[in-house]
């Protein structure tokens, strides 16, 4: 800790000129702001495009529960579909339940994912395409996401998904 | 310029702990990030909250130039709605004029702003329903906005709407 300048000492100019030279560093080495400077927008992207690609993979699987793991576990998750605004985890597993009683209405999904934005060190935006193939129908149609990164991880918070008109 | 300590300057243990002190209050300084710290989210959210009633305003003058001047003027604008993916300003402004050729189709608008999340101090995501009252009928719908405040101002950066279904 600081306890006060030596007995008898004097500040002179050269002194002062050093002291705000290390004033200096010290606010240099301040502004070097680790939430800022350590965004690795590539690995962030993939990251984004790996969780995407894992809920593919697990509604092609058939796990609908697995898929719904890229959803944030929250009463604040905004669903907004053709039916209207669904909040909150629960709410959208069952909507999806609902819509998807089985493998067949699931059908195989692919995204396309087009538009990555990471809008900060926590925030993201991706827009894309789905298609589903049937037996008896292939439904398309276009989502955007707002993703936030919580505990390390990059989880849906907002899902915005429109059909395409037939 | 620091050129040096003064001659016969000699640093013992006390001074070392003055510079050790001037270097931490300096360091805090620094990590006093300015964008950070500048964040008013109340005054950010009334500024786009502010913006989007001036879109209403306009629309309900019947003037949708005016009206897209709440999307940013760049062709990396993104609109997405029940017919697809439009990119660009002047692609939606035609969009507009399209859909809207006259004050009967475009109506009196509505703008219910539920919800207006600052991700920060440069980008917002607005989740809201429009309402469009006409002589022949009442379409409603729902909105996802993303917005970016450049050059001090918010605009709207993408856009995707869907009607609900009648």
């Amino acid at each position: 800790m600081f306890t006060g300048a030596p007995p008898g000492f004097r500040i002179d100019a050269s002194m002062r000129t050093l002291f705000i030279f290390i004033w200096s560093l010290g606010c240099l080495a301040g502004c070097a702001d680790p939430a800022a400077t350590a965004v690795d927008t590539t690995a962030e992207k993939a990251a984004i495009r790996a969780l995407l690609l894992a809920q593919q993979a697990d509604w092609n699987a058939g796990r609908i529960e697995h898929f719904m793991e890229g959803y944030i576990k929250a009463d604040t998750l905004r669903f907004v579909g053709g039916s209207g605004e669904i909040l909150g985890w629960d709410n959208t597993l069952q909507r999806y339940l609902h819509a998807y009683p089985d493998r067949a209405a699931m059908g195989t999904l692919t995204f396309d994912l087009r538009d990555i934005d990471l809008l900060g060190p926590a925030h993201a935006v991706v827009f894309g395409a789905y298609s589903l193939a049937r037996v008896s129908d292939n439904p398309t149609g276009l989502f955007t996401l707002v993703l936030v990164k919580t505990e390390g991880d990059w989880r849906i918070v907002h899902d915005h998904t429109t059909a395409d008109q037939p």
